[in-house]
């Protein structure tokens, strides 16, 4: 998907609202269980319900992978019946040597026409590149992320700078860096201003709304550039907002909720 | 495998050697794409021929994933065949927030049923912890990788160390660290003499010997101990010394002269 599409959905929607498809077979509504398959259901079911209240959806990859094959069968059918206008985002966190995050590019770029996927930058410069080369394909770098542990190492200070403004500068350096997002945890929403002076067009995904905290309404104050510039995901909160046969129904309010939430800041 | 295990194979064979199975079946010698099965083919051939000289084999996860459903169906039919005496890593980098952390250990630990995975240390000790808690199960984490682009982040100088130095000291300090071992690239030989002042103990997989360059010897005189220590990679300088159909033949002869590099290492 271009740029220019995904500013032009965003505006269309009123809406920043990324939801992540953490499928987990043990927390969906157990009537589910009675289908083939469980998981596609579940995902078919959630975008049937939310599809006008989002721009993209995350599916993380790790919930897919732990199933097997079958689990790459529910992914692949997923991929198949999100609608053209949403973004969608292999959650994934691939990056290793050239020739191997080649390979990871890939799967998700060419086997399941992902338009985005995301990436750790431990590696550098050539973990990255093999995915920057896809035109209109996208590559969320992870910079800030919402855990716990991200105070082990994304803090540390070097030049007066912390290791994921690093991140950040560096690679807004590197070839084809247009095609580029970050990933900048809602956690530190107050961060975000900062962020902004380094990379003030870049799109951010930020995801630790909801179930890890953080508010939207923070996010979009300090966050939004001109183009919107940001995809907030929520995961949890909104698929397991109940374990009943309402469970769609149920996301479509908590997606809704996060939607008015961020209402105000699409006043003209 | 416990580690008593793995140092015992390891005496037996005299032998460091860790075979990576970057099977590319572009790279495959072309007679083998007339079976079912290539990339397996090509696996079971390389097994078969290697597998009383390695004391390890690393499947890089991406190059099988990139090939979809088959490409996990030939990951988990070479698994079947490895050897129980040879000890098997996913080379996977993974890591994520704890709750998707703990669904990759699960893919590798108990449905493809690895000794090992590497795992990338960026995000944090939440995010290696659910691979720590699988008992004579292993974590190989990212410490100094042997690719260009480790010059971009892992020689940050923050108070006096080195990133990949505070991903080792602090990692070390986690929980079950004692299940642990690192990725130390082989193009730095020397600095293991270094990191063996902070680690001692713990097992270290170096890649970068053969097609990315550094010598056996170098590695391990810096880099064994009193349990050996080590295992040193290859991949394609074993895997495609032929693309002929002599190419587990050739495949022999070069893991062959890697072991016979090691073997001053094994006097008593």
């Amino acid at each position: 998907m271009t740029r220019h599409r995904l500013i032009e959905n965003i505006r269309n929607k009123k809406s920043i609202l990324c939801i992540g498809l953490d499928t987990d077979v043990q927390k969906i509504p157990k009537h589910l269980l009675d289908y083939d398959d469980p998981v596609f259901e579940f995902n078919k079911q959630i975008i049937e319900a939310t599809h006008d209240l989002c721009v993209a959806v995350k599916p993380n990859i790790a919930f897919y992978e732990c199933l097997g094959i079958s689990g790459w069968n529910s992914l692949s059918k997923t991929m198949k019946i999100i609608p053209d206008t949403i973004f969608t985002i292999a959650d994934a966190k691939r990056g290793d040597i050239g020739n191997t995050s080649a390979m990871y590019a890939k799967t998700f770029f060419e086997i399941y026409d992902f338009d985005a996927v995301t990436v750790a930058p431990y590696m550098g410069f050539d973990s990255v590149e093999p995915f920057l080369r896809y035109e209109n394909k996208w590559t969320i770098l992870l910079a800030l992320t919402s855990n716990p542990g991200s105070a082990d190492f994304q803090f540390l200070d070097s030049a007066g700078q912390s290791l994921f403004e690093h991140v950040i500068r560096k690679s807004i350096e590197w070839k084809s860096s247009g095609n580029l997002m970050y990933v900048i945890g809602a956690t530190k929403a107050s961060m975000l201003n900062d962020i902004r002076k380094i990379i003030p067009d870049h799109f951010l995904l930020v995801p630790g709304v909801g179930a890890q905290g953080g508010t939207v309404a923070e996010v979009c104050r300090y966050g939004m550039n001109k183009d919107f510039g940001l995809l907030i995901n929520a995961s949890r909160s909104i698929l397991y907002a109940s374990s009943g046969k309402d469970f769609a129904l149920r996301a479509r309010e908590e997606a809704l909720k996060l939607v008015e939430e961020m209402k105000p800041f699409f006043q003209t």
